[in-house]
């Protein structure tokens, strides 16, 4: 019972439906039938352990057993970052980081970003995926592809706010204070232009590196968010 | 002249040797001609700047303008791991620590490793690759595969040695003191048996773990890199 954990829809406070990919897994890769013992989540928080009521051919219904909420973390994570040209790169990126802990990821298409589209359901479902395999029980919000400027003209008076960026920066990300929620910005292959940085900067973000190497888009993003989970352990 | 950086065999004191992917790339792809100016390393910690003297065929002569020694850092990491089933992740992993920045990796086949052999050129030519992306002048050591237990046969006095492991470990890496060599260990998807883990013990590792979430082996890689070059930063 506890090799897999599946995602499943809560109807009631009884009942949950499992549809499309894990419907097939469960019942017909894994072949459990009707008095199956599952483990799943609802992607909000909820460990379910419930047992196979019935098997339909698009969906099978679970009746549950033992709910357990589990609570966001204390410290939050949401990335902003620049897609990939090579998509892979970022979906690369996106595995990771659901695997070692983030709560949020917006794409921004910034001045030197050569991608101007993403397929938001493709990485909602590669999230959904390394969220499973990691036994998380929280789905992070992905957010649609938006320029810069528009992601920008938010408030972000609630969260800690770091720029990543390479060039002469003095201050490294291990050393910065964290809030309970904390928004990084990760710039694309051509990094930010000057007058986004600028921008950033109007809008009293912090711009921090991340080391003395150079690093790949996606790989900045796995290393930050490795630094902020790690960081606040120690 | 600075976007890329080649990889050249350094013949003599006045010239180096440019071949194969990298001769194809800079003559071909770039069209630099002869008297163009070149950036390119020997992966021996040599950043060299030369003018291209004559193309030929299959390689490329540099003469060499400057050249410049780069050290390795006064911290050295070697990380011994298990190969995953899908060689791709072994791949990402790969990328990603050279990018960070790591200096000798080994391939380790345990008890419950499903891969029981790799391209060691393949992974040596994404290596290299992922060190002139990331600008770096010391090409990492790779190892070929070997069997767990002969891996476990060698001396490690030199070393500060670590078997990172998920199960009831208190101790995280963050909190670990780093010598000037330092060994990771890093399991298979199946984890370590027990008696793999005795035998680490026996040998003098420190068990540690990597924070709370459940890491796939490749990601586990890359979070333990990470934690290690940016812990001496701080």
């Amino acid at each position: 019972m506890n090799k897999f954990l599946f995602f499943g829809t809560k109807v009631n406070e009884t009942e949950v439906l499992i549809e499309g990919d894990d419907h097939r897994h469960c019942t017909t890769v894994l072949r459990n039938s009707v008095g199956a013992q599952i483990l799943c989540t609802d992607g909000q928080g909820h460990k379910i352990v419930g047992t196979l009521d019935s098997i339909h051919k698009k969906h099978s219904i679970l009746r549950i057993n033992e709910i357990e909420k589990h609570l966001l973390p204390a410290h939050q994570l949401h990335i902003a970052i620049a897609p990939t040209k090579n998509i892979s790169r970022i979906e690369t990126f996106l595995e990771k980081v659901v695997e070692i802990g983030i709560q949020e990821i917006s794409f921004i298409y910034t001045k030197n970003c050569e991608r101007k589209s993403i397929k938001l359901d493709r990485l909602k479902k590669i999230a959904r995926s390394a969220m499973k395999q990691s036994w998380k029980y929280h789905e992070p919000v992905l957010n649609e592809l938006q320029s810069y400027q528009d992601f920008m003209s938010r408030d972000f008076s609630a969260s800690a706010n770091f720029m990543l960026h390479f060039d002469n920066v003095a201050t490294h990300l291990v050393s910065a204070d964290f809030k309970e929620k904390n928004l990084f910005l990760i710039g694309p292959e051509g990094d930010f232009t000057p007058q986004e940085i600028e921008l950033s900067k109007e809008k009293g973000f912090q711009t921090m590196k991340l080391g003395e190497a150079v690093l790949r888009t996606e790989t900045a993003g796995i290393v930050a968010c490795t630094v902020f989970r790690m960081g606040l352990i120690s």
